[in-house]
């Protein structure tokens, strides 16, 4: 899976573990640290030593506020009193607002109109100004590009940012400081930004522990990517991870093409199944997106099995309303 | 609502705080040490600073089985070998269980034909041999009998017992162990168990710590108990809170009549409130009887604005085919 050549030149520009370092000085300030959560019952089943770290007890409910205040912390008084601005399906606009919030400048948050309400609401709770669209890459961009015009914002991509990045790889930092000798780390896959922050993070620590990425195969471009070595954009995925819609950017490419070791692809019930186990056996809420890791691990054991195994639990965001157990699927 | 006269005439017999202590030292050996956790927003919509100990993390996925390992690592060699016996609804039975496997001795269990399957399956899964029998009191009194009687095992009520009582009662020292300056502790009360163990350690380390229990409108039996110095019995409760449709005993009832500072009743649309709020804002999974005590604090707020509450999540077994949110109403 290896890739000698990479496809946009960003050689000279990649992140660091000694940058994942230096944005732990700032997000330690302002991000929770999360617990590492076992549970014997679904080590038996799964025949793994699984620790979770669970972003889900993170601020706003996900690891994205990480990355979100090195964003926002890092800019110049000059920038910042501007205010911030990005166009995200959720978490990583709830994260940008409240960073926002803290640091006391205005957000301007694009969302497409499908967004789930519980992350509509989540960001009108943080202050952010709302500007709704329809729910394409193309759209979201326009109106983005529009609205960053009149008001002189920064814009902050949800992954394709170099210091939001570095922020999601605090989670392994926190990971690896309480058990530096895990076998495998393994990431959920939208965008990119936490599974690259992840492998920034790892590899530079200790490059023989194995780094995979996990997809739902419903919203497979990240793996068929990575095979190919080319983007492929993500064209209306149907998955119930719906952290996990968009396409790697340029920058998670070169990093995932690079370091990773391999994206494990997941199936729709396989993802669901992974959900119930967590929430039954261990009583915490992870949102489908969490739960494709898990299921990444039931699906292909032999990565896992034996294993000392370090799994990023990405948030729980989920909509209480809309289900996926019993009388509501 | 402090009463002079005990009905019951087991003034002698009343567990102390120093029987907890003693109960603590079996139980820590078998039961999880479980979190306490905080939440910011939580404590912002409820004006107050709550300390959730969230049993939902205990072993079995309930406080239960602190009173169960007591009660059954309590058994002399000459007991235990004929093993034990209960009826209960539910979380009792898989405690009893489990810990029953801990000391390699065989468990009878009599359930409820309408027990929620969850707790059917925990049961089942930790070897126990399971009687089913109609949903009555009687019918449960019954059976047991019987098969007690055949067997020749110990019987270990879910409530009626002293080792039980000061088995839930760790759950208070290990809360005041890392919080001895809490105000306020408040506990959900169905058969009386947790409560009394509650009362039992809360009011021996400082009696000026205020004790509520709380409980369904829906099934205030011990609310009506309490103020008419009478057991009333339970006649089939309608409430979403399964684990608390029954009624005191005379050895809880002693306790909570002497040393609880009031029953707080909620309603039913309160506990589903109070449960939906926990679950959004703190990611973790409680089940219906554990929100009793936070609708308690939203519905009765004079007890608990700006004071250090202390709230026993009592588990967190849910069926999650059939939860009270969205369509599933």
């Amino acid at each position: 899976m290896k890739k000698e050549k990479m496809i946009t030149g960003f050689d000279n520009k990649l992140p660091e573990r000694k940058d994942v370092v230096r944005a732990y000085s700032i997000v330690a300030k302002y991000a929770s640290r999360t617990p590492i959560l076992q549970s014997q019952s679904v080590n038996t089943i799964l025949a793994s030593n699984l620790f979770l770290k669970c972003e889900n007890f993170q601020k706003v409910g996900a690891f994205k506020f990480r990355g979100a205040s090195n964003a926002v912390f890092s800019l110049t008084e000059e920038e910042a009193k501007q205010g911030v601005i990005t166009h995200s399906s959720g978490n990583h606009a709830a994260a940008l607002a409240l960073a926002a919030k803290m640091r006391g400048i205005p957000s301007f948050i694009v969302m497409p109109e499908n967004a789930p309400s519980i992350k509509k609401k989540a960001v009108d709770g943080y202050g952010a100004k709302i500007t709704f669209c329809p729910a394409t890459q193309k759209d979201r961009e326009e109106t983005q590009a529009r609205i960053q015009q009149e008001t002189g914002a920064t814009f902050i991509h949800p992954y394709n940012n170099f210091n939001v990045i570095c922020g999601q790889g605090t989670a392994s930092l926190e990971l690896l400081e309480e058990l530096p000798e895990l076998d495998v780390v393994i990431a959920p896959v939208g965008g990119g930004g936490l599974l690259s922050g992840t492998l920034t993070y790892v590899k530079g620590f200790n490059p023989s522990i194995k780094v995979y990425g996990a997809e739902p195969i419903n919203a497979d471009d990240a793996f068929r990517s990575i095979r190919d070595n080319v983007i492929y954009p993500s064209e209306s995925p149907k998955t119930i991870a719906d952290g996990l819609l968009t396409s790697l950017c340029e920058l998670t490419y070169d990093i995932i093409s690079i370091k990773s070791d391999g994206i494990l692809t997941v199936s729709e019930k396989g993802i669901v199944d992974a959900m119930r186990l967590v929430w039954e056996r261990m009583k915490i809420i992870i949102e489908p997106s969490s739960a494709v890791p898990i299921a990444a691990i039931i699906e292909h054991p032999q990565y896992f099995k034996g294993k000392r195994v370090g799994v990023i639990i990405s948030g729980g965001n989920v909509d209480l309303e809309s289900l996926p157990f019993g009388k509501n699927i």
